[in-house]
């Protein structure tokens, strides 16, 4: 294992249970959090849920829900998905759609298929924890990658060489992107897919939050870019997609999807089957049922929901940031990324947030594979509402203005 | 890679696949299938699974259902888990339980925490498929588990070192092994024991198909054999628990579990959350509703009709197959092992048996992790009435008294 990989394993897992005891304060009365990136329960289709559950479990249909299924997933949600992707411009089969135990399933074992000790991983500084956490288990090396700054692709080939390995993939999610909430352009995104090219990488495509945007125009998926770059043919693409209903009907049900090129997909089902056979079956019974009801009418809630609480935050960022502390604003998604001013540190300000005024973040540090990013810390607005968003920030204002 | 690593790896993809085109042939009208070794989804305990579904779906509990949840698992549910393993002689706490998505998913990780390349696990020729399947993703040389045979530990150990790793675990099924249906003696599971302790390496004990005894005492799990000799001491323990409920609730919602000191326990959990973040929390919150309600008069309904099963099967055997064929008598669980003489080949009896008189089963071979065994056959016995057994075996008797 490589030092960096070393010191990146070591670093995720304390993070992991620091974000665990952090998560334990949360329930704490008068405490408002923008720590946990997750879906607000209260706008889960949960009648809709039930509904399907109870569907797939009366006489008739009950056998199969309950029994053993392929390891591929439910064919009616590969379709369903199949069409999805079709509205995002992406042309595929289900043969080229695999159901995974949420996105995150889909990370770890794409980790297995590419990495091998001290291969190279190409991310985004910061970038997902969740994907370096998964990716830690085969001991690669991370390296930077940079958009937009022209780096040579061959400068990453030859430090993967030095470091005992290859590059393996690019991974990142170009929309709304978690934890800063930035959105790749089309013009960023065809730069990466030429550094792959360049490189003969793959592109791990997260798109865990790609239905969630409240403003500005969708930019197309990479796969959909790399598939209009090779005449349709998605059998020669070398970009990975990986979808989740997760944050758009439910997270607890664990259904999310790859959509690759299906040799890729024959070999994640190969994984598959050896690692847990398939994902449950009722569960994605019910989710196709649910995602055919109201996939669009249902994120179309989200977006209009969770937009306005972006527009709380941003509002009340505007009115009680002090100078020097700056933001991203987020087109979509469900965090605000912020800057203090350099010297200043995530993880103490946190200390004293919750100690003094009960207002809880995520320190950004943790989503840095160098351990970098010591001055900067991540909003959730998605599980709050406008008013807590309003309190919960002018909180945090007071405890940024204090003297450092 | 070791070659026999990559020789078991590249068997055990041929045969998953091979597998698959069979279990197409069975959904032909007539065709008699002794194959899938799958529960009768006829017994699931559909009406309470409808009900707990609904009644985790209700308002003021669908919030918590389809939310994320702890990498370790529903609370409730380990509880529930602790106190069964007690009936079982395992004393435990909710600390020393994970809940994975099926015992697959356990073996999967197990591998990737116990495995790297070229270090050895200890299996039984033959075993189940799928621990083959789990443990080749982390490229391990298997040695044959010989249990009774006063085999010297150090034997395997000098072994191991050759090929270039440690032996790190055994692997066994002891109640009605899949595909065997053999069951180990006290006295085999202390000598079991006695190996591991010689070689300081972990036990693997998959108890899928425990609950499923039809006849004969029950003999205490491996691991609360050790426990007894440890003074009671479960984190002195380094026997690892398998449990699932997909042989006795449902094999559909993934819902297994782990057992074992917690400081195992804690490293398998900060895998799952790097791999799949935690198993579906309304599959679990709905599993220890119906586990808590009903798991032993269910599991008793369940040995009264699949012990019934397999004594149709042991008679039809008697009556209908040849001289030189020998079988294992199982005391449960789902199999029954045929041993054909020297020089037949279960696949192309397999080919024949299709072919002439529509009855399936699972070639012997494919259980082998050294290749070996083509003159056997699994016979599963719990997905079929006692009318079509009897009529299964006939006709497979047909085939065998042929002329080879």
């Amino acid at each position: 294992m490589s030092l960096s990989a070393q010191f990146a394993k070591r670093m995720s897992r304390m993070k992991a249970s620091e974000i665990r005891e952090l998560l334990k304060l949360l329930d704490q009365p008068g405490m408002l959090s923008f720590a946990g990136g997750i879906p607000d329960p209260a706008l889960f289709p949960a009648e809709a849920f039930a509904e399907a559950f109870q569907d797939a479990l009366s006489p008739g249909r009950q056998a199969r829900s309950l029994q053993y299924s392929v390891s591929e997933g439910y064919l009616p949600l590969r379709e369903w998905i199949a069409d999805h992707m079709a509205t995002l411009g992406v042309t595929c089969g289900p043969e080229q759609v695999l159901i995974t135990s949420g996105s995150q399933q889909a990370l770890d074992y794409l980790g297995k298929l590419f990495l091998s000790p001290n291969d190279t991983a190409l991310v985004g500084w910061p970038t997902y924890l969740g994907a370096i956490a998964a990716f830690n288990a085969y001991e690669p090396r991370f390296d930077q990658l940079r958009i937009g700054d022209n780096q040579p692709p061959v400068s990453y080939a030859i430090a993967a060489e030095v470091a005992g390995g290859r590059v393996k993939f690019a991974y990142l999610s170009p929309d709304f992107a978690n934890p800063t909430g930035e959105t790749l352009t089309q013009a960023e995104r065809l730069a990466v897919l030429d550094v792959a090219e360049a490189l003969n990488c793959a592109v791990i495509e997260d798109a865990a939050y790609q239905a969630l945007r409240y403003e500005g125009e969708p930019v197309a998926p990479i796969l959909a870019l790399e598939q209009a770059r090779k005449g349709g043919d998605l059998e020669a693409c070398r970009t990975i997609y990986c979808g989740t209903f997760s944050k758009t009907l439910s997270p607890g049900l664990r259904v999310g999807w790859v959509v690759a090129a299906s040799p890729v997909i024959a070999q994640l089902v190969l994984m598959k089957q050896a690692a847990d056979l398939h994902s449950a079956t009722l569960n994605q019974i019910a989710t196709h049922q649910v995602a055919a009801a109201l996939y669009e009418s249902h994120t179309a809630t989200l977006r209009a929901v969770y937009g306005r609480r972006r527009d709380a935050m941003l509002r009340a960022l505007e009115q009680h940031m002090p100078a020097g502390v700056s933001w991203v604003r987020p087109e979509g998604g469900m965090f605000v990324w912020l800057t203090l001013p350099t010297g200043q540190d995530g993880a103490a300000l946190l200390q004293r947030a919750l100690a003094q005024e009960q207002v809880a973040f995520v320190p950004g540090q943790a989503f840095f594979a160098d351990g970098s990013g010591a001055n900067t810390l991540r909003l959730s607005f998605s599980n709050s509402s406008e008013t807590q968003i309003a309190e919960g920030v002018a909180r945090l204002g007071r405890i940024l203005s204090e003297p450092q």
